[in-house]
């Protein structure tokens, strides 16, 4: 299944976090699953804050792009056109809030559910989980706005 | 000048965003610089959202790792002890807050500054601001708190 981040074009898709054209980069892959958006993640060995024990800004990354790819996804949906169509929506941070509920164990994959809480205009939010074999060990909550045109010609230029 | 992760020992010192010892990571390091404290980072050519671009996710790695660190430097001189005194402090957060004000320009040094809010038995708030040449482009607030003893236990063993 292409996942939203599959459907930025391609001067826009070099994000460390979700930018299939990033070669250093995390590489998350967002689709829909029923409701909730989902992307599945398995950490790499270094990604560690200690030993045996997932690092909290990759897990604030993860978030971050899940949020953003779960925005542009929302807002075709909100304007019933399919994400392959244009002109393509491609979403930034705003603000993003993290809690981590408890450590997040290195090992299994990652599961990370989105959930809209409201499209308006150029903002969504998204209410995200973070869990590990079934339990959630982190809370995080991302506004995306719409790329400012001004962010997106530096980006084509 | 040692950084506050310098004095962090071996076995907790392995963070992907901080850690000395991760091959992979970011190696920030955080310096008091008089009452607040300082960390300097230039991301790399692939650390970005867009082209030109800082990524969100990134500049959320550094707040986390400069709000613990700085959390740990301001638990021992709370204490009225040097950083090289045992026990070691080592913080994990617990919440992290982040508000991209403007977006981050690539290829300048960013300069993270940290200060404490309050220390209160294990827990310690730092508010950051994150600067490019003078201008602050992001907000962080980090609530840092003691690693637990259950997750010091699996990264020691």
């Amino acid at each position: 299944m292409k996942a939203f981040q599959d459907y930025y074009p391609d001067e826009l898709a070099q994000c460390f976090g979700c930018g299939r054209l990033n070669e250093h980069g995390h590489h998350l892959r967002s689709v829909w699953a029923g409701e909730v958006s989902e992307a599945r993640f398995t950490p790499e060995p270094f990604h560690i804050a200690i030993p045996g024990w997932v690092n909290g800004g990759v897990l604030a990354s993860l978030i971050d792009c899940h949020g953003t790819g779960t925005a542009a996804a929302a807002a075709y949906r909100a304007e019933g056109r399919e994400m392959d169509t244009l002109p393509a929506h491609r979403f930034v941070t705003a603000s993003l809030r993290v809690e981590y509920l408890r450590p997040t164990p290195l090992g299994p994959e990652l599961v990370l559910s989105g959930r809209v809480r409201s499209v308006t205009g150029r903002k969504v939010w998204v209410d995200i989980t973070v869990s590990v074999q079934g339990e959630v060990t982190v809370r995080g909550e991302v506004l995306a706005v719409e790329m400012p045109e001004t962010m997106r010609a530096k980006g084509s230029g």
